[in-house]
């Protein structure tokens, strides 16, 4: 068995893409690891060592090929897949990530969102239709939900997630502000939208310490 | 002058404030390095090189004062400081951060939401005022607004920002999902929620690399 992969790489990946598809927009055709440093902020031996864990994708002298390694980095990461996702809580936070370009881009397909306040139920958002929280399960199964979103009140977040587990959830993206405890196997990837604006707080203190770019 | 400390430890500053608070109210006095690397996943020799940047605050046989080192990182990231916060976009993700625990806890105050519907204008958001986004720049002047937090649509996102440094802005928290250029002085924090989604499914496609917390 390999050896697991550490967070910080895998965390990368999104970045690396993200530039990716700039350059690639921009009608780049190669990027050198230099050149690549230089955009991302991340070293050229830590680009070379992250790509190593996947195989690998430049030649010595050449680069690497701006729409293939992007295409390789889409495949590694999963988004040459379909993923069917549902969110819980159709307050603000709900209907903004329902609307945000991000289940439009990519293959995500936004399949329900559940509520609980009957004024909500029965609405269409974003294409997708409001559901009771007490179809929860039924709709999850039907509709063979792989991700639920958590945007409701910290308090009912663990429930939730329990019960859309159990009827075969099998990753749980956490905007509650509270840790989740879940079984194994299942993957829980939790945001904390306050460490973004502490750390935003902190450069404007310590200017010396900000380059404009993550590491 | 000192070096610059890389932006990796500074983003794991906020980490360790949520464990050291959570630590806080189960009501643990101090803790070990290792009992920290345990609940965190940061190695224990990490966690220690990290604080180093700052000080140092462990001592030896004892580990940390829980509190104590907790009320050193309000202090290093700056949150023992008020900070002036506006939000331009009242839309949907624009009023979820408004009513966000992130501007009741800490020192942050939300002056002032920022929109171009005139339906919106004059409305109180979580105890602040929508004002027309033709009026900004003398809003966040006489409000002596510190930071904004761009939530609109990111074909505007550039001009926002410039008029608020214009204003006496120094730190935009952008939500609109594109790069912005900013001058020398003013400090940049992208948010980009789809990467933490793509972070949740290169773990749901491979299990062996997922350790339930980041590194």
């Amino acid at each position: 068995m390999k050896k697991a992969i550490s967070s910080a790489v895998i965390r990368r990946l999104p970045k690396y893409l993200r530039y990716l598809t700039a350059l690639h927009e921009q009608g780049e055709e190669r990027i050198s690891s230099q050149k690549l440093s230089v955009i991302t902020g991340f070293t050229a031996s830590q680009i070379r060592q992250d790509l190593n864990h996947f195989g690998g994708f430049g030649q010595q002298g050449y680069g690497y090929n701006v729409q293939s390694l992007r295409e390789q980095i889409i495949h590694i990461i999963g988004l040459d897949r379909p993923h069917r996702v549902a969110i819980a809580g159709a307050g603000h936070l709900g209907v903004a990530l329902a609307n945000a370009d991000i289940f439009n881009e990519n293959r995500f397909h936004l399949e329900a969102l559940f509520d609980i306040r009957p004024e909500c139920i029965g609405k269409q958002i974003a294409g997708a239709e409001v559901y009771s929280v007490s179809e929860m399960e039924t709709v999850l199964r039907e509709k063979q939900i792989e991700i639920l979103t958590i945007t409701t009140p910290r308090d009912v977040a663990q429930e939730l997630a329990d019960r859309a587990v159990e009827a075969g959830v099998r990753g749980i993206w956490n905007y509650a502000q509270t840790d989740l405890h879940l079984p194994h196997g299942i993957v829980l990837e939790n945001v904390y939208l306050n460490e973004s604006l502490f750390t935003l707080v902190y450069y404007m203190g310590n200017w010396k310490d900000y380059k404009g770019f993550e590491e």
